[in-house]
């Protein structure tokens, strides 16, 4: 897939990565200090939810970790560091604009993580798993590392979300869109998702354990 | 390592990977129901215990992940999760089956990894080292998402029959047999070795903590 | 970065990945007994902190894994599995020479790790996150598998000792020092720090949840 704008892709990309790992690397601070992380615990989890996605995706594709080449993504997550320990009375005011920044994060981690496998000539569905998986894969690192079960599997809505931006990526492309109503259309779509289905208490179905009841209210 | 018939090495590598994808895709999210995942999440932890241990065997070999070239992989596990979902109560009364399964995925894997490997032009030792790690990575990776210690290390035979099926395969492969017959050979000594483990209790020596006494029966 | 003598660098970095391998396989496999793991549990755990950091850090790199080419590194854990199991009771006694090889053990890895990505031409912070990341993985892998929350995240100075020794090696290499002279000061720097830190239990500030109250002496 050739863009007629290849410019215009790449700083796009470079904007979306960076301010989604601000975004991530605050969520993986302050869970790191609600387990009373110290400094350093909370610098590598953030770090890890920050970069984790991207690393995976970028190992699965065979090319260097994005971060590997800019230093800026690990300084990024060193000043979220920061801020987190020196405004940590302010922090818990913000409760909802982090759940704010935490989506626009995976909105912009799934359309940096989709666009950089179709632009190494991958086909579609790995470039939707590969967006969820930038998306999503650094906060199960977080989870794994905190001993938490991770929460992406049995709570909200949020890599469907993500999925499902990932699939009007691709009927936009198809039907011909420009990449910016592409881009800014999935953007809308994975928001969208979940704010509603934050908002209405929308999750998936649970699996249930052979041994129960069939009764499905049981859990 | 060339052998005679690369087409027939292709085939048998296809059909190993894809049984043994579905058997374990089924454990993974079985598993996951016993912790109450959701769909997504079931989906993640059958998909990490189909794809997991060959996704760290090809990184480490340096090649693609082989479901990044074939969408049927990640189809297979929403098979299986359909399944799993739709006959909940069936599968309780196939529990002595799904041991078999998955004894069949795990000589598969082995297999597939170790010819993945050798034809890559490694050495056997490391063929040994990748089969078995085919055959249980995705089982730790699984365990570890659903934050349980890993059954592998603490309970029956289980990658001990994966390593040696590795070991008889060097065996019969430096005394000159075909293929097919190391494979075969191979296949039925991963089986019978975790068969009869399982049958007769038989399970490795458990290390002990230096505080505790000296008494092995103690533990 | 070249040096003037490559052979020197080589036979170096060989004495020092194979003396860490063996200091990090004992404490793989002494956690592991804690869990009262098998001795394939144990192996693994062993397996995993000697050469888990040195993997992430070839992955990262994008060369092969340096254990897979070399079956020593497997077979010196294998060494300290059999030394372990056979001297149990003598291994207790051995408390303070454990937690010396260990941090020798981190000093050589981070050495290693930092000499390797320097090699392959990328610049010195990357280095020092790939030193760091060659010392202290294994243990959070370890730590991960044995289902508790790493304990370089929240207890002793650990990785910081590798991150001072890397701006030492940085400082020193500017500063045009002979690389042996480089490797040892940073070699001692990295011990000292760890031995310092333990000895008058300096730790790094804890993160605070935002729930809390404001007082630092409330943890």
């Amino acid at each position: 897939m050739i863009y007629n704008d290849p410019e215009l892709v790449h700083t796009l990309q470079q904007v979306l990565e960076v301010l989604g790992t601000f975004a991530f690397a605050i969520s993986g601070i302050r869970h790191a200090a609600a387990k009373h992380f110290d400094w350093f615990g909370g610098y590598v989890c953030g770090v890890a939810v920050a970069i984790g996605g991207g690393t995976i995706r970028d190992l699965i594709l065979g090319v260097a970790p994005f971060w590997t080449t800019d230093i800026r993504y690990l300084l990024f997550t060193g000043l979220a560091l920061i801020l987190t320990v020196a405004f940590r009375k302010a922090m818990k005011q913000l409760d909802n604009a982090w759940f704010v920044f935490d989506t626009l994060g995976l909105a912009f981690f799934t359309i940096a993580g989709m666009q950089k496998t179709l632009e190494l000539g991958h086909p579609f569905w790995l470039a939707i798993v590969m967006g969820c998986m930038t998306g999503v894969a650094g906060g199960v690192i977080r989870d794994v590392i905190l001993n938490n079960v991770p929460v992406i599997f049995h709570k909200e809505i949020y890599a469907i979300a993500s999925i499902a931006g990932g699939f009007i990526y691709w009927a936009l492309y198809v039907l011909g869109f420009s990449l910016p109503t592409v881009a800014i259309s999935t953007f809308l779509v994975i928001c969208l998702t979940r704010f509603i289905a934050v908002y209405y208490h929308i999750t998936l179905p649970i699996l249930h354990d052979e041994e129960e009841k069939n009764d499905e209210k049981n859990c």
